[in-house]
């Protein structure tokens, strides 16, 4: 059952079930594709999903681009650190935190629009892209697709945007590669952390919730170990955190975003 | 059927459908609710949810604080800019963007974490926060359960931290109150914008896009006016955009995460 291999956990159940619960907790992100397109329908429910998430005053400070063109894909690809499994999947949905619609509407009519200016206004068109965004990952699931998101076409945020043509003030925030799972591939559920190490009740209490980490790394040092991948969890925290040079051109993200129209006051 | 109240539209459908996309269309932002408890089963399969949804590099960087605690309720929804329902659902979920668990192994290591330091990192942290809370939003409700995401937990920071004991490196992203919705709430699914408004095809087309805007505000319009509120949509993005006397406190948001450990270099 799926909770148990969310948690690595043979004892675990759920004292509650259902259809759209079984679909999130079958969650595993997909990094072969075949080539099976995905049709315009179901597209169109992706984006009426996505649509649907909640989204901060009605904002709704996102747009997203659907990119099928292989040669658009290959090229984005190599912008988003050579990730073959862009080309490979007929779907390649760009989310873009988008305050250029609202920056426009300002701009026609002659009205002030300063509070786009500053950090929580970007942290808002983050966070609703993603809201939006996870919407159209379990729609998707819910249809039998695959996904895998792609923080990478933030390495390059400023080829990404000159291919796809953003305007100012829009920045691609993550990519979602969608399509039918190749059955070939090797990959399974990744066990999470246990649930006391992230959830909390009333307070904060870190040392309950770090007990739980030792234990963790053993689980993860053996599912990467199926995987041929060595390592446990907190090495791979550390390494991937370690400093500037471990963010794959990402540590820039702050100037990219202040050229984009997008400052961080 | 939901698609139709979605965008306003009595004439559109959808060409695939299934009970996960049901209960995603299906979203209202709920304000009222029954006193009715909500589980620990319930809350344990929303945990699940949140913990199967996608994660940066597997960084699982958020935790979550369920508050159930009356008082703590009422003082949170004081900071909250005294929304009352946070006092009437029976739980409210503060959703962190926690660097802090990773902040803690690389100290117990020894380890450098300077990658924790640059804005790239702190938006990992919410919209990985994000991804998962909106599949606990979704879990709740397919499980017949109403939410509402809440956003002023950003309006006073520092203050949010100190109620819920968060350790540095951690800031309360947004809370999520969950509970049996009140049938004597007036409310229904907001309209969108239509799907030409936000998805674009290979490149971004603003024109085309933009073009949509006006129909909608007259759909927006329509639809407050059912409610008792004046204004269309672009009315409303300009106001809650206009400066930063409209952000609600929140123009401080890079100072406050600065203080909270969460430097945007």
């Amino acid at each position: 059952m799926s909770i148990t291999a969310r948690y690595g956990d043979p004892e675990l159940t759920l004292g509650v079930v259902n259809e759209t619960l079984a679909v999130q907790l079958a969650h595993r992100s997909v990094r072969k594709f075949l080539p099976d397109p995905v049709t315009d329908d179901e597209l169109t429910a992706l984006v009426a999903a996505a649509q649907s998430a909640p989204t901060s005053s009605n904002l709704q400070p996102w747009s997203v681009i659907a990119v099928r063109d292989p040669q658009r894909k290959a090229r984005l690809a190599v912008l988003a650190n050579n990730q073959r499994f862009i080309d490979e999947a007929p779907l390649f949905l760009v989310w873009v935190a988008d305050l250029g619609r609202a920056r426009r509407i300002a701009q026609r009519a002659g009205a002030p629009l300063d509070g786009a200016d500053y950090l929580e206004t970007t942290v808002i068109g983050f966070v609703d892209t993603a809201l939006a965004a996870q919407n159209a990952a379990v729609a998707a699931e819910s249809l039998g697709l695959g996904t895998v998101f792609v923080g990478a076409v933030r390495n390059r945020p400023e080829e990404v945007a000159a291919e796809l043509g953003l305007p100012p003030h829009a920045v691609a925030a993550f990519g979602l590669a969608v399509g039918t799972a190749d059955p070939a591939e090797e990959a399974a559920v990744k066990p999470r952390l246990p649930q006391g190490a992230v959830l909390h009740r009333e307070r904060y209490d870190a040392e309950s919730a770090d007990s739980h980490v030792p234990g963790y790394d053993s689980t993860l040092a053996a599912y990467n170990l199926r995987y041929g991948l060595p390592g446990d969890w907190s090495g791979r925290v550390l390494s991937r955190l370690a400093g500037p040079q471990s963010l794959s051109g990402r540590h820039r993200l702050r100037g990219y975003l202040e050229r984009l129209g997008l400052p961080s006051h």
